[in-house]
């Protein structure tokens, strides 16, 4: 059986290794099927978290992305604004994907009155494009305004306020729409909750297995 | 790392092994995480290709399910119809997924012009309710009225002048909705068609496991 090599790029500009490496971590736990690696994007220390953020980081996903395609079966774009993969998809031979058109395409196999948490002030359009009808309502937890804020113990008691609030409202799963939720691994808070929750990094990781997969069925 | 067992009920009885194992044995070939087994519905050798035979399967399917859900992490319905997924989700306490549902949600990963082939008269209502305006046609091979006759030469050449159509009329992915196609590999005769092809076995295959890694998350 093939392993595919697959390349993450993080939005998030760190030196620290344990921080660069946390979402290949959490992919490795649960894929068998990819060999990854792991590249940040420069000078963007508190991530994506607006529209200038999100301007600002697409042209240098672009360019690392390009630069690396050689070396690579499948790219994700770890992030669930899903920078630049429209673009790279037009460019790049190889499937790329982002966390959010990931995470909202797997929500519906979960239920049908979708809860979202997410860091900026309104639900991300590319989700509500997708999910429809099936989307409840939105939640961004107290304080939180970047990607860092959710490693404070407050910023982890606002996420589980964020779920219990959905849940009450009738929300039948939880999607995430920023990946420092994985980072901080959310859905281990989340356990009281009860609910099912789509977690973006668990997300890109089984959207590009299903598109490595296609591809080598189809080109065999 | 886990593995986790995973049973798949087809909804095609047959008393040949290697029909009987041509699901798990593709699940096999694509993904690491599964410990696969197979059981078939009793007195059904054309499968489901109507509302009649699907009725009939749903009771069976259901019995089945309850029996085997101890001994498992996961069950398969391996039929694009999803017969019995609904029901059984509201019984079991396992994840349960139909090939249909998964592959509607997945093609929107592709492609905003989705393609259907299938072997009913209409597209399958499920797929279009997932689908909605990234809907574009649906396509039933000529001379195709069950699964078996997909085995057939002149089946094969039927669904390779569907799935032409299909791309001539704009699609940007085929979507199956049969997995008498997958067993037939299907997606090898369309190498030529050059566009994404979300095959029913590989995206039930890949939704499980997405929904047992979820499980795992939250209840570790």
């Amino acid at each position: 059986m093939k392993n595919y090599k697959v390349g993450i790029i993080r939005v998030l500009t760190t030196d620290n290794e344990d921080e660069l490496l946390s979402h290949q971590k959490i992919l490795n736990e649960f894929f068998k099927e990819f060999e990854l690696q792991t590249k940040s994007i420069p000078n963007q220390h508190n991530g994506i978290y607006n529209n200038e953020t999100l301007n600002k980081a697409i042209p240098k996903i672009i360019k690392i992305a390009k630069e690396w395609e050689e070396e690579l079966d499948g790219i994700i774009i770890s992030c669930s604004e899903d920078p630049a993969v429209q673009e790279l998809k037009k460019i790049l031979k190889i499937p790329v994907v982002g966390a959010g058109h990931s995470a909202a395409s797997l929500s519906i196999n979960y239920g049908k009155k979708v809860g979202i948490i997410g860091i900026e002030k309104e639900a991300p359009l590319a989700y509500l494009k997708i999910l429809k009808d099936s989307y409840l309502a939105y939640e961004k937890p107290k304080n939180i305004n970047n990607t860092n804020d959710l490693r404070t113990k407050e910023g982890k008691i606002a996420v589980i306020n964020s779920a219990k609030r959905l849940k009450n409202k009738g929300s039948d799963v939880i999607t995430f729409a920023c990946t420092g939720l994985s980072t901080v691994k959310a859905y281990e808070l989340l356990e009281e909750i009860s609910i099912p929750i789509v977690d973006g990094v668990i997300a890109e990781g089984t959207i590009i297995l299903n598109m490595l997969i296609e591809r080598s069925l189809r080109m065999k």
